[in-house]
């Protein structure tokens, strides 16, 4: 359908690269670079007038500069007649920035939603977003897409005996129980508790893990802190191994560091974020979303085609 | 009044300090950093409930990081019931994104009006906006603040004989004209000028020069290759000394090198952005905006003070 067209911008281009291909398409022709002073600098080079548009996008680091860019391809998109602007945002930066904490902080998680609205997005395509509620955040049609699958199938075929899915803590109890689903194991919690402030957290496990092999999984691993210290927790306790998994590897600071000194035997992640070389460590295997995204965005745009968006 | 705070985020820091003293306030208390990942992380830490609140920020380099510093700002002062919130924006970034100069581009300039909106700002207040025009991008109020008087002055104050004002392009004649008839000048202007497609440009200056003292006049420095081509073109063309001088000093790649191995005597800049250290060297004078800002804050507040915004 020549009214289909796929732009990658700069956060992800390989991965923006296998969706084309798997929908059978050449990535739209456009350069994005920066002016002098770091001014985002947009040029759509081939005319999408009246065309279905998929943006590839992670907000991933560096943040600012990857949002900047998909608001002003956005904008630029817009003033050139696309018939629908749609957004593909394997990962969605801020997420965790979804709530007021504390008094007098921001909800940045709803500013990005609102901004990408205001630009002119017609739809976001998203996978595994850190909390669902974030869906709430738009006014605009939402796809919320989830990783739990690829990452359970490539433990399936490891073909592991007497296993148990732990979330590191209790926020990921509902992702943990997807995956045990899938691979029909038990779900073991890692129950951090502080005894007393200025004391260091306990690591309590619930549920049996002693002689088994756990999967640890996670939405985000930014730093690695809470998964290389569930890790050795759980080896502590009497785990026999213990792998890792998570859609989206944030890797800040210290991340690579702490998994390549932990217990972690392998970290399972997906290409939601492109990671740079320097993180590309042999204890990490990469899954691809390709797929996956491909598939949503075909069936986004047959529904498109046969429509306009909002009837 | 306790009900006026002013905040500054991390863009320009010292001009904010000399804005409160300016008024009389102290800095409003607020964190504004990043996560191990890059994302901005805002704490404001005094409750501005019922207040009308200024936030200092010009968006120039790292512009993508100030910007979202400055949208994300605006969303937690929303989100702690300040009464209005005013952005005070002494360089408004993307300012040359403000047309379509050709298919497919987008208007920047109208993106980040669009944005400052959504995320909840009440005013704004900026200084020689790159294009006027850029005034009606906003749906809410503008105060519009310029600089030639500060420029002029300072030139009146060295007592130059025999002067001319000089426009480095036709954008900017209006600019030069106001800065003439501060200081009772002529002026001249650069006429560049393209003989034939892949030639050179050939400098052509439209006025006299030739034994006078000429300032240059423009509102943005960036990479400083117009400006110091112009000085260049005057005194080979007969002018006894070169002068420049602009509000914003982008100064970017290059800048500083092109305006060290110029015929430029001296540049006279503002405080709108702030130098790094790296772009203090002894060619640069910088004057402050900070009393303009402040008196514009001061008579804005009283207005608000009487009544709320738009009624
Ligand atoms: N980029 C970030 N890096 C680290 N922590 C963050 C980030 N964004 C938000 N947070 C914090 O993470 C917490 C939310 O995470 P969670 O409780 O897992 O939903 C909040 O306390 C936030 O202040
Ligand atoms: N940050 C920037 N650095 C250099 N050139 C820019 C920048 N932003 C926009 N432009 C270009 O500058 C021109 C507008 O400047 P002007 O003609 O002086 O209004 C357009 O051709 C833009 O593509």
């Amino acid at each position: 359908d020549p009214n289909l067209k796929v732009f990658s911008l700069n956060s992800n281009f390989d991965l923006a690269q296998e969706i084309a291909a798997a929908i059978g398409v050449e990535l739209g022709k456009c350069s994005v670079t920066s002016f002098s002073d770091g001014e985002v600098h947009i040029n759509i080079e081939e005319s999408i007038r009246g065309c279905d548009v998929y943006v590839i996008q992670s907000t991933s680091q560096p943040v600012n500069e990857n949002l900047m860019e998909l608001l002003i391809m956005i904008d630029a998109l817009k003033r050139a007649s696309a018939k629908t602007i749609n957004i593909v945002m394997p990962y969605y930066g801020y997420a965790r920035q979804d709530r007021k904490a504390r008094a007098r902080e921001p909800i940045t998680a709803k500013l990005v939603a609102n901004l990408l609205e205001t630009a002119g997005a017609h739809r976001v395509i998203t996978l595994d977003l850190h909390a669902p509620q974030i869906q709430g955040f738009f006014d605009i049609l939402i796809d919320h897409l989830v990783a739990v699958p690829i990452l359970a199938d490539h433990f399936k075929e490891k073909d592991l005996s007497d296993i148990v899915i732990v979330s590191p803590d209790h926020g990921g109890v509902t992702r943990a129980r997807k995956m045990a689903d899938r691979l029909k194991a038990p779900i073991a919690i890692i129950d951090k508790r502080r005894p007393r402030p200025n004391v260091a957290e306990v690591m309590n496990i619930v549920g049996n893990i002693e002689g088994k092999t756990a999967i640890l999984i996670d939405d985000i691993i930014d730093t690695a802190g809470t998964i290389t210290l569930a890790a050795n927790a759980l080896v502590e306790n009497g785990a026999k191994a213990v792998y890792a998994c998570c859609t989206h590897p944030v890797l800040s600071g210290p991340a690579i560091e702490r998994i390549q000194n932990s217990t972690i035997k392998e970290l399972v992640v997906t290409n939601s974020i492109a990671l740079s070389e320097d993180k590309k460590i042999d204890k990490i295997v990469g899954l691809s979303v390709a797929p996956l995204i491909a598939e949503a965005i075909i069936r986004v745009h047959e529904e498109q085609s046969v429509s306009t968006l909002f009837d």
